[in-house]
């Protein structure tokens, strides 16, 4: 297969050169992004005059036909022709003679695999925005359905303060709520169009980005050529993105693996979510959750593989920069994947409310409670903790809960204590007391629904927007 | 020392412990978010009643004189009291009594350690933003003084075609405008207050967390106390961030590097920004765009940390997250370090027009136009392209350069050349004909000053912005 | 203060460069190394006649005095003087005069700096490998300490098999041991001399590298002076071996946290290596482990950071390569914390063989027996797999164990089981039975203890043989 | 499809679920080890009387005919399925009956899977250090070829000396030796086998762990079950040998990208390891270096990536693990790619000795003789230094070279220059004087060559003893 650049090299490529060198084993799932450029493309060469109106017809009916072939799954792509836009190119000229060769006037595969890239993670970003938003719907679905469930909180994973479920997992829908707010940046630095930088400084031919732009939906244009074809800040950005995202579910399916565990026991996934043993018969392991934390160490890898790779690069274009895509790619599709199955396995989870409660009324997590309790009676906060503290080392060595002390035992430790503290310890007072903005008491969960019920609200319009960018 | 927490405890922590997981070393540099934290949640405390105006009086009066001797130098940390909190709290309590005590209530290290990192990454970001810009300023003010200036552009490290060195120097201001960009994106997620989340759960005192908020000059709060406290998606934006723009100035300070080179020749720097060597008397070295460039490798690494040290983590508070502060520290220290050499160095590099344009015009850069002017005589792109590789080849074979073949040499390889060849692929021509919007013609990359300098005005608006937000 | 390189400069540094581009703040730890290899390298050119013996003694003697003036802490370094080298060479020409200049013959700052770093890191080799067999010592004392100790084995963190807590403590144990190997690798490519590459090409003095070598005690020299002014591998195999050292301390911290919770409730650390809460008094947090665990991130990012570090670098030095030692520093500081205090940790810390007992004979992992049971009985494995996935669901929709079915209630699974099954899967028997080599039974796990003690014998002469080249 | 495991469950596998966590779409590659894996096993349970013998023979004959499809390419692999194991497995049952099911006797997925990964990966390094020691040579016979080669060596990239073109290329050829030296101990630390550790605890079937390992020519056995099952060291080391020989080989690729550019023109690559641009017909770029730099970032994300995955896991084994794959065989595949492709690009690449000469006889980088010069005629190292920093200086203002002094001229800086100045300086005279061990002089570089060749010598006797190993 001639190449497209030949004519100054006395010498064919080596064979395993071009295969190594060649990107259309992973760039070819672009083509749908590729043909669209391409088209606008034209359009705009015979709206300036370079091109003839016969010539962009020829043009975009050959892409046409060859888009169709593609999801037709009847085009074969060729190693030999390097990347995405030379098989689709070379196919073009094949079918509609010499004046394909017209549709890489004025651009460069430069500026072109830039547009494909911006163009294809923008959609991608769209349909990201989506899945994420359902996962959010999920925790907050499975918040409201438990909103009366009782658990022990944690800190240094020892027992601290009575919470509820649903504020447990109301954290982890305001957490995925930064991410989808941290999208939208990415996405805004996805949708600049480089097309018309060239191979780095621009055209000598009459075009007109601002057109071209306007047919692809984009929302800026990159002011300099040369930062057009060297920018890949916006893929590191969105790895960025995904980093704290699987980070994010590396934390939930931490404690989805804790609370499965026989010692814990605080919920129970659908067994569709798990699988077995091929050796021990009584397994049920949380699988998804393991993979979906063990997955968090490829997408970090996939971050610092991209910042590695432009680091330290000179301008405009380098041939280090085609590792951009793999990594991406596969970010994409294990994203797509994990939040889809995260949320099912959510939703379908089933709550040990009893579990929870047994543990959170056998434990010293309302000591805290006490020692208010001893301060609201002008205990200064410091003696009323050491005066906890004391009680907490009396019980663990009498094998006894604060509530099973008896009035008497309590007034060896402070005079304060009355007949009231047996009441001021319940876990449910523990959790209605704490109603500072945010806190676990009942009525700032509620609150807490209507400010996520909100935020969906303002994420849906996002979401219509991005879908309206849609090709 | 006593620990304030020793209650339940029947044995003193092993001195080793104690310095092991003390955080005094570092994190006494945010004494100052520390005091005033404190002083707004007293303030809070007394307008609601947990405390009376009598104690707020002592304890704020307490606060202003330990900041007052910090400054002053007259305070030493002690790391048996591990943080700055408990070194604070233990000397307000010295002072004024037991009162101190009272101010802990209703908060806990996990949220006020919380605080006092937003608040001090918060006035950093302030400082950085200034900093950011001045080096925007430095490439743009060279790129100005310099309008003239022909260079080769480089794709693949080979000459590729004609530019402006403006051109090339404006690229890195686009590209550090998105640096500003995401850094906007940060603060606002930086600028939300955890206070009032106490230990995970919130507080059972009736305390009014948008009254501190106010006087803390926060945007938002946080809506869930459990992410208030286990948050640190910030810290890890901002290093994102940062990694980003340490990105960027590898690339120019590899390319500073090449310039100084005898081989490129392009630039010179000031003696005051070069060492020599110990042994070779001849050396000038690029010293500091090559510490640049390695310390991105520091700064990717923090990244890393941060991610890596936040992976699995349960809720809430875990002391793993004590972590999070000396990278962010290191990576501060170092941004404003590096920011300020580097647009000073920028500044006063000497740009060597003659030896750029001596390059530009010995050297194959012109093909692209020589293969443009076959185009517009009507040749098909790709034959034009074929015809022009020839006679690249031909050149390197009779050591010539395309400026140097006659009409005649022409000819052989196309009919279509004419007399006008000769001005079509002048350098001046060349760049004068990319004429694209964002291309390096003369006139673009006016217009690009232009819109640079729309940027820097808007992004003084933010700035203002910040500093109005200062403490 | 007057550079020593000043000559073809017409400008001196700017202060802030000064200060940007010194190492003093950090590499003034290796003072001892340098002035140990100022001493060899003056005792060489004086053998070789390159100096006079009275100007070698000069040296010497001025470079002692220097010693114990910085041992003293009579020593002040100054950041004008960029590098302990120069440091220490501008305080000896004011002792000694002119002849101090000497000193420098036939040596660069480049092979000056790296041998310092190889000895440096070559003698905290040996004491890390000293605190590494500690640790592994306190691993197998808790092992033999608990040898008859029953737990759940895990996998996915369900209960899986019993298996004997001391089998646990010996999974650890040989982790560390390929530590302890991995580390001998990086001595050894520590272990190799730079002096005498000068500042890239070697030296036109007659100097006498192996002479230097054996004072130095160094195993081997490099062959190539380019190699040995630019290698850094050592450094960043270093950090390879640390990144998997404190990877397997994460995952026993990971554990020791698991273990320490109300729910698991399997060990009890000592008070001293613990510590509460400012708030909750009831709280008894596993810092130590948590810290641990945390600091994994630390340390994968000094590695990330010197493998970006020296990414893409051109032969030979380039200033880059001066952040090579604050990473290695923090890690080797860390590391020797970490060490220790976990030793400490484990040696100290309660098992509570109850609370294990309780557990592992109310759980399910016995079932791998019952399913052993039928096979000895003849049942192909994967039927027997069956029968006891059913029984298992069957319990469980009862709320029974296992060891609760009546023989009736067996009967119905399969007709092959007898009165013996009852002493078939008690966890005694399930521990004993597992008797292939390295596997959890009683005879097993002891000879294990033989193996680990008869490594621990090899490694002590690796360490005696480490300390003999202490200089 | 059922599962072989499902007695237990109520509910199947979502598709969703089936298709996330199964590996075969990766693992399938290990078909061959998994075979060999088996037909050790089986013969090892006939022979301890576990099965019979026309059992084994049922099985090996069964697993033979499986393997002669897949490599027959009439083998399809499902997802159903999971794995590679249980694909083979469910196929065996099918064409012998369920005396397939016995072959699962006394081992689990857990050791099945590492034996494979163990014995794949230890095939890999087999291969890899053929390619690397290949690699080796070219840079060898480089140098050999060129012996009498002289350039201007760097620092800085600043030329500092003269040096031979054949020093450079053996400092990279010793840095791969180093690597060479690495790879063993990942071999043996690769080389232990786990299969016999069962589920976790070993197994209770009277097994010979011994006899599989000498079947399968293991060199060790792991002498703790629950290490054999959750060690997953050997991949991160072979990750960070991996890592450091892609940053050796990003070096070298960042001087042949320099070298190749017009400003240094040190050497011509050969057209079939060069492409050139759509749009540019002058250009031929070293793509093949620029990709290899860019891989960099891929290997040192794959090290990173599994160093996070392992991060905090518990024993033994959890589903996380699962992520152990794909990196690691991707970073097979493209180091195989680029040793091979490295070693024919370095072996036809010319050499513009011309070029080499020029530059090196037009800079200063004989200074530091100059400054010998004086030395030797009594002045101290220092002044002398300063006396040519001065020369320096003026030959700049005047456009000189050092060469181009007059002996008046020379004499202006210090009365001791003599006529012999002249010979002094010449830049043969500065490469035969560094005459130092291991530095740039022709002897010492002939030497080198020697070291190498018997270096080479030495790693054959290691490639053959791999060689050796293979099943």
């Amino acid at each position: 297969m001639a190449k497209l650049w030949g004519g100054r090299f006395t010498k064919s490529t080596d064979a395993m050169v071009d295969e190594f060198q060649a990107s259309i084993s992973f760039d070819h799932r672009m083509y749908y992004e590729d043909i669209k450029g391409s088209i606008a493309h034209a359009t705009m060469l015979a709206k300036t005059g370079i091109i003839s109106d016969e010539e962009r017809d020829l043009i975009i009916g050959g892409l046409e036909s060859i888009l169709a072939d593609i999801e037709a799954g009847n085009f074969s792509f060729e190693v030999g022709l390097e990347d995405i836009h030379m098989n689709i190119e070379a196919r073009l000229t094949e079918r509609i003679g010499a004046v394909g060769g017209k549709l890489h006037t004025a651009r460069s595969r430069n500026d072109q695999v830039a547009v494909d890239t911006h163009l294809y993670l923008r959609k991608e970003i769209g349909e990201l925005a989506v899945l994420l938003q359902n996962l959010q719907e999920a925790f907050l679905q499975k918040a409201q359905e438990n909103k009366e469930v009782i658990m022990p909180g944690y800190t240094h994973l020892q027992r601290a303060q009575p919470i509820l479920f649903a504020q447990h997992m109301m954290a982890y829908f305001f957490m995925l709520a930064r991410d989808f707010d941290r999208l939208q940046g990415v996405y805004e630095r996805t949708d600049i169009m480089p097309l018309g930088a060239g191979a780095l400084a621009g055209t000598t031919f009459p075009i007109d980005r601002f057109m071209v732009a306007e047919q692809l939906k984009f929302g800026k244009l990159y002011a300099n050529s040369m930062d057009a074809v060297s920018d890949r800040d916006y893929i590191i950005e969105f790895l960025s993105f995904a980093s704290l995202l699987i980070m994010h579910l590396s934390r939930i399916s931490e404690e989805i693996i804790l609370w499965c565990s026989a010692e814990f026991g605080f919920i129970e996934l659908d067994d569709a979510h798990c699988t077995g043993s091929s050796i021990m018969p009584q397994k049920k392991n949380p699988d998804v959750a393991e993979l979906v934390r063990g997955k968090t160490g490829r997408i970090f890898g996939h971050l610092m593989g991209m910042l590695t790779t432009t680091k330290g690069l000179p301008l405009a274009y380098n041939k280090d920069l085609q590792e951009d895509k793999e990594g991406v790619f596969d970010t994409i599709d294990n994203l797509k994947f994990v939040l889809t199955i995260y949320a099912a396995m959510i939703r379908d989870m089933r709550v040990n409310a009893d579990r929870m409660y047994n543990a959170v009324t056998h434990d010293f997590s309302n000591a805290t409670d006490m020692a208010d309790y001893l301060g609201k009676k002008g205990l200064p906060f410091r003696q009323a903790h050491e005066v906890v503290g004391k009680s907490v080392r009396y019980c663990i060595d009498n094998n006894k809960w604060l509530m099973d002390l008896t009035l008497d035992e309590f007034k060896q430790f402070s005079p304060l204590f009355e007949e009231d503290i047996m009441e001021a310890i319940t876990v449910e007072t523990c959790v209605t007391n704490r109603n500072s903005y945010g806190g676990t008491s009942y009525a700032q969960v509620a609150q807490q629904f209507e400010t996520a019920q909100k935020m969906l609200e303002n994420q849906q319009v996002v979401i219509d927007k991005y879908t309206q960018k849609g090709l």
